[in-house]
């Protein structure tokens, strides 16, 4: 608290009314005499008072903002893009409005006085803006956990994505699949690991090995058609692809299609993450929706109960997914 | 200025010291004597010297932050965060947060205290939050012009998106095509409305009606999938189609190919906006690279430039595209 910042109380008392008359007359709204009106204002002149939100913040020690920080590659993904406006519309509920970090930090002034809290969305093993933000000395929630050595995330919003793969791999496998391949990036971040773990534990249990080969975490879909091609040529006998890259899947579906594989009837493809390219592709490809609009929205809506104390530091959600089966996985069993 | 807000002056004036000795020592830097840290730290206190950015900004009556706008379809287009993290980069030169603005303005503070301008990109007629931001008060620099009936931006940065389909259509045109077609949205923004009159005077020009069909502004691949075929099978002589939505082309291979046309054959395809999607398709697109990250910048540039008074408002500057040339408009010409 700065004592010679003029609060709206030290208005109304100077003006010898009450703090919601005090206030209406500043807004011009609600019932107040003409008379009244002129008298606070003149009075809130005087001694100063501000009402703007830059006073506001300072009397509540408040940046009125949160940071949010994307994974590098996020250019290329719109999963993010929704995942920001959950983001948004949750934080603006409680006024907070969300600052877009720059990947790098740079030689701004320190995020503490910038931003009350901070979103760190897919910590990956490898970005250097990750660390500090950890450090940062302010709330943290992080989407997803951080494989990598910093101070722990005040709250942490997961996915199952290891149930969520199980539930893929277990899907293709219903409707015939009995050599499932798994393009997915390398395991620096949870979901990746999770996915590589899932996919050994999944083989483990069916007794058939899930062949896995590494793409970028930002995959295109050209990428994933020459990896897919190149799975065809040394593994001819895999029946169905699970493409781990947003968006990645349609070039699945060119190689297979390349190869004389009939997607959806003796050849499955399904995706890790659902999104317009995959629910546009032709055949429309079996995807999980992770929900990523709610999932940003879950991650502020954290933030926002930590910063108001809602709730205790350390607490960790599970966000919800959901299997869209689509044409690419039909099978030919019912 | 808040005359009751304590500046660094005042508190190095009141300690005796200057200014750059009371810096130094309420930041723990340079070199100066215990005692005297000590002092002005006192003095500091005593005064209610808060050193904090919200107090700077108060100071400097600038909220420390602009705000961007962008077309409630951008969620699911990796342009718009392209251009969001360009704008982001350049911002940060100058010590400016960039906050994403919700897509429906809501009961929130007013703007002009939470950021001190606005970058508005690609205002759409129809779009509810826009007139209200036009006319907020504060600098704000549109990417595009605005359509619509609001107060005329402080600047704007301009494409010449007229020039951009001429080179298009110029290009199909010179690999053999004969009866081009355009996939645009409604012309209720200024990209759609220049491609709907660049196509009637490209026509009347080569004399040859250029087919036009409106589709979504972010129309998915299988919208423009289904445009095509519904094109091809009323006008069958059709051997180009120009799609402007962003990533939706491959929608435009996969209607050609179902028809048996052979593209970049005897059948061209060309997109007006570049990105993962279409440098990944199969045959890859001849698209419009819109550099959407340098768009950002230049955007958060000229907003700055007028902030900082380095230049008259009503700046408008052009930003520069380029064609890319790929394989689905090889065409039999050389």
């Amino acid at each position: 608290m700065n004592a010679r910042t003029v609060s709206l109380l030290d208005v109304a008392r100077a003006a010898g009314v009450s703090k919601s008359t005090a206030s209406d007359a500043l807004q011009g709204a609600g019932r107040v005499a003409e008379a009244t009106r002129e008298h606070v204002r003149e009075v809130a002149a005087r001694l100063g008072y501000r009402p703007n939100s830059a006073a506001r913040r300072l009397r509540r020690a408040s940046t009125g903002a949160i940071g949010l920080h994307l994974p590098q590659t996020a250019t290329r993904l719109d999963y993010y893009m929704n995942l920001a406006f959950g983001a948004v519309a949750r934080a603006q509920e409680e006024g907070f409005d969300v600052v877009l970090l720059a990947p790098a930090t740079g030689t701004h002034e320190p995020l503490a006085s910038r931003v009350d809290g901070l979103l760190v969305i897919d910590p990956e093993i490898g970005d250097p803006a990750v660390p500090g933000l950890l450090g940062a000395g302010i709330p943290v929630v992080t989407g997803e956990r951080y494989l990598g050595s910093a101070p722990a995330p005040t709250g942490a919003v997961i996915c199952d994505n290891s149930a969520s793969l199980t539930a893929l791999l277990d899907h293709v496998h219903a409707r015939g699949a009995r050599r499932p391949a798994l393009l997915a990036p390398a395991d620096t971040s949870a979901w990746a690991a999770a996915l590589h773990s899932t996919a050994g534990a999944w083989g483990r249990t069916h007794d058939v090995p899930v062949e896995v080969r590494t793409v970028s975490f930002a995959a295109t879909p050209r990428e994933a058609e020459e990896a897919t091609l190149a799975l065809l040529a040394q593994a001819p006998e895999i029946d169905a692809v699970i493409c781990a890259p947003d968006g990645a899947a349609p070039g699945v579906l060119h190689a297979a299609a390349a190869r004389g594989r009939a997607v959806g009837r003796d050849f499955s493809v399904a995706a890790c993450v659902d999104g317009a390219a995959v629910r546009g592709a032709a055949p429309p490809v079996t995807a999980v929706d992770l929900r990523p609009s709610a999932y940003g929205h879950a991650c502020a809506e954290l933030l926002c109960d930590i910063l108001a104390s809602r709730t205790d530091p350390a607490t960790v959600r599970t966000h919800r997914w959901a299997l869209e089966a689509r044409a690419s996985t039909l099978g030919p069993v019912g």
